[in-house]
């Protein structure tokens, strides 16, 4: 009965009060509440929405339904960043060994491949015995040593989540603001962090693609980081094209790890800086953003990140030669460069067909428990606005084979759109959201003096 | 994946297909579906409504998920009535009997209690030895025979319909227009029917208390039979206070006995009459509904209708004596009169109130599979718009104990308000709705000649 109320409750549009959020998934996780109940239920919420408050005590539900990273031992900050996924999206793989480098405790849960996009257990899993299964005493003892795990979701943490994102998964429900944020939320919060960043993309390759769902989002998980007493602050970032040149996991790692080393394509490190400069402010690291990327770039230019990720390989099991020579990395079979098949503007390269692309050669899911081939991909060496002579490359295909060669060209005919004109492409980063509002992103704290000359 | 695809298409609003419904429903009941998905797509369709072709194409989908009733080999019109439910409403019981005894096959396939109201295969059952449950062979052999059964929903006639109705019931999608009438008429065309004539309750004690909400399912109803050419015509009925006196199960059968020897009150006869009227006119059994009428009140008065139904219940096992004789139904253990605390007008009496005061005596089911007294009730001889003396009887309390006549006490108290002014009640039969529209409800349909008078 408590079940079909609430259901009927959240159909007509009223609240759900902080205990009955507990109720709810308790009973559910006791199966007393059944499946089909609570997919109702969830589709009832993507159509009436959730309050602040309410959102807030269902990430409460979800953060208490299973164990949380006990770090409150560390004096250093404990420190992460979650992006709501793209394309080509490496940050994780270069953040969180720079912004440890620089004193932080970053405990980086991450997913695997979810619809176009990639995951970051599956770029990691590239290397060569690097164990993503961490245990949370492993965790935490990894972190008090090197200050870093890259790790996946433990079965410990917010199993509530686990099971209610398999169901919203099948049931078309998880494209609802408030559950995507209590979603995050709560496997963010059971890593007892002192500050979080979030990266929310923008555009068509985004999960929502408009900017004002993006900022949506980030005001609700902005607000319920605040009610838990963490600060969370958003970037919204161009999902309208993949970031950086490489698209596919080994490919994608291997770009991070020249991105350590000093040499990744500008647009990742715009985004990379951006996230980290927010992370050592928010973890008093850095006093303004501005001082964090000067620190950020010699980490960079030091060693120190690269070593920081080498560190963080060999703790997880994983091949560290890679660090130094990415082409220890799984190899495709078979390479083959694209060309222009016109003169003309790249007007833009669809970041959609370009992850499905990835899926079709093999390196992505297409349901759950799909092995993955690690070394397939695109690397992309044209960028949107690039004008480009007929039969010039604008990319390289690693397949497994001849057929593979054939769907990566396809794929690449289809995303990369040559035209007379460019199109506007979106801002890189584009606004900011904290507890004080949403704001045009500007990228350093020292208003820039523009002298204009004529 | 086209489960996943249809619950997104509707959820977004868009149309599902003829072929997809069929493949739908046929995937659910071979369990590729899983009763997650479909709650989902259920509550989705409970936000979005479904248009009439969808409506009819899922009617059509669960119709052929089942065996029907072939009744083609008769001359006779076929026809049947269905109500949406309502307390105190034993219409079923007199008309059925009523239209067979003027020549029509009546496959009436009736429900048990539902929330607050009753249900006529409980009622039926109040007669030792009655069978509700007969076979589709069974239930032909004895329309061939006697032009009637009264019967439940066979297992064999749309099996999608009960399995989707215990899903709907579970997570509150029940209240939704489209799947109220597919449920309905799936089971209906089951029947084989040549017409059908609905009466929809309006009003506090119905499931759909707007009347503008009744005439949109009437005419989704409506829409439904016309798409499968079984001509269909709704009633709008009065559903704010209970229908005649007596609300239990024996007791309204003792009800509609006295009704079908000519004694039953106002209101049930004038209901009764008017959609007898819709069915012998759909059926080509009477020229007009005027016709029909004093054919009806023939066939009572002569005491045909009254012999039907003693052929019904012997057909089916029951003691027929009851037809002669009610008092050989069940009688309750306790009785009690409720008495007038005030003097004024019956401003009204709530039949919800009352539904769930049969409930609470044991007469009805709080979940299903609870087993019924079928001895309990109310006879409520007070009506809305009569003006009481303090001290005055109202009503009957008829219960198993002492503490069956408090409760039974207690719902009286709560349902029948006397007031200073009596409050309007509902028209009796205010709309009238065919293909041809929406229409004020008459009586005749001869016009009647209003002569003013000074």
């Amino acid at each position: 009965m408590l079940a079909y109320q609430l259901i009927e409750r959240k159909r007509n549009g009223r609240r759900i009060e902080p205990g009955e959020w507990e109720e709810l998934i308790a009973a559910y996780l006791r199966d007393e509440v059944t499946d089909a109940q609570m997919s109702a239920f969830l589709m009832a919420v993507y159509f009436r929405g959730l309050h602040r408050d309410e959102t807030s005590a269902l990430t409460d539900a979800m953060l208490h339904s299973g164990a949380r990273l006990d770090l409150s031992h560390l004096t250093a900050p404990r420190l992460d960043k979650h992006s709501t996924g793209g394309v080509g999206d490496k940050v994780s793989l270069v953040l969180a060994p720079l912004v440890a480098a620089l004193g932080a405790a970053v405990p980086m849960m991450s997913g695997r491949g979810l619809g176009h996009t990639g995951g970051t257990l599956d770029k990691l899993e590239s290397i060569p015995g690097f164990r993503t299964e961490l245990s949370l005493d492993e965790t935490r003892a990894q972190i008090d040593r090197i200050g870093c795990a890259l790790i996946g979701q433990s079965a410990e943490i917010a199993p509530a989540d686990r099971r209610l994102y398999a169901l919203r998964d099948s049931t078309a429900t998880v494209e609802s603001i408030p559950l995507i944020s209590a979603s995050i939320m709560s496997k963010k919060l059971a890593e007892g962090l002192t500050g979080l960043v979030l990266d929310i993309k923008r555009g068509s390759g985004a999960f929502l693609p408009e900017v004002e769902r993006g900022i949506e989002l980030a005001q609700m998980m902005v607000s319920i980081g605040h009610r838990h007493r963490v600060p969370v602050v958003a970037l919204l970032t161009a999902m309208d094209r993949p970031l950086g040149r490489a698209c596919g996991n080994a490919l994608e790692l291997e770009e991070a790890i020249h991105a350590l080393h000093g040499d990744g394509p500008p647009d990742l490190m715009r985004v990379t800086y951006a996230l980290g400069a927010e992370m050592l402010v928010l973890g008093g690291l850095s006093l303004n953003r501005d001082a964090a990327r000067r620190a950020m770039e010699v980490a960079i230019s030091s060693g120190k990140a690269a070593d920081k990720f080498r560190e963080i390989v060999e703790a997880q099991g994983g091949d560290s030669r890679v660090v130094d020579d990415p082409s220890q990395l799984p190899q495709a079979e078979c390479c083959e460069l694209f060309y222009a098949a016109r003169a003309g503007f790249v007007a833009s390269i669809d970041p959609r067909r370009v992850g499905f692309g990835v899926i079709e050669l093999g390196g992505g899911r297409s349901k759950p428990g799909d092995s993955v081939d690690h070394s397939v991909g695109f690397v992309i060496a044209a960028r949107p606005g690039d004008l480009v002579r007929a039969g010039e490359p604008l990319a390289t295909v690693m397949a497994r084979d001849a057929d593979g060669i054939a769907a990566g060209r396809r794929a690449m005919e289809e995303a990369i759109r040559i035209d007379d004109e460019a199109d506007f492409p979106l801002p890189l980063i584009s606004h900011r959201v904290t507890i004080d509002g949403v704001m045009p992103y500007e990228s350093s704290d020292t208003p820039v003096e523009v002298t204009a000359q004529l």
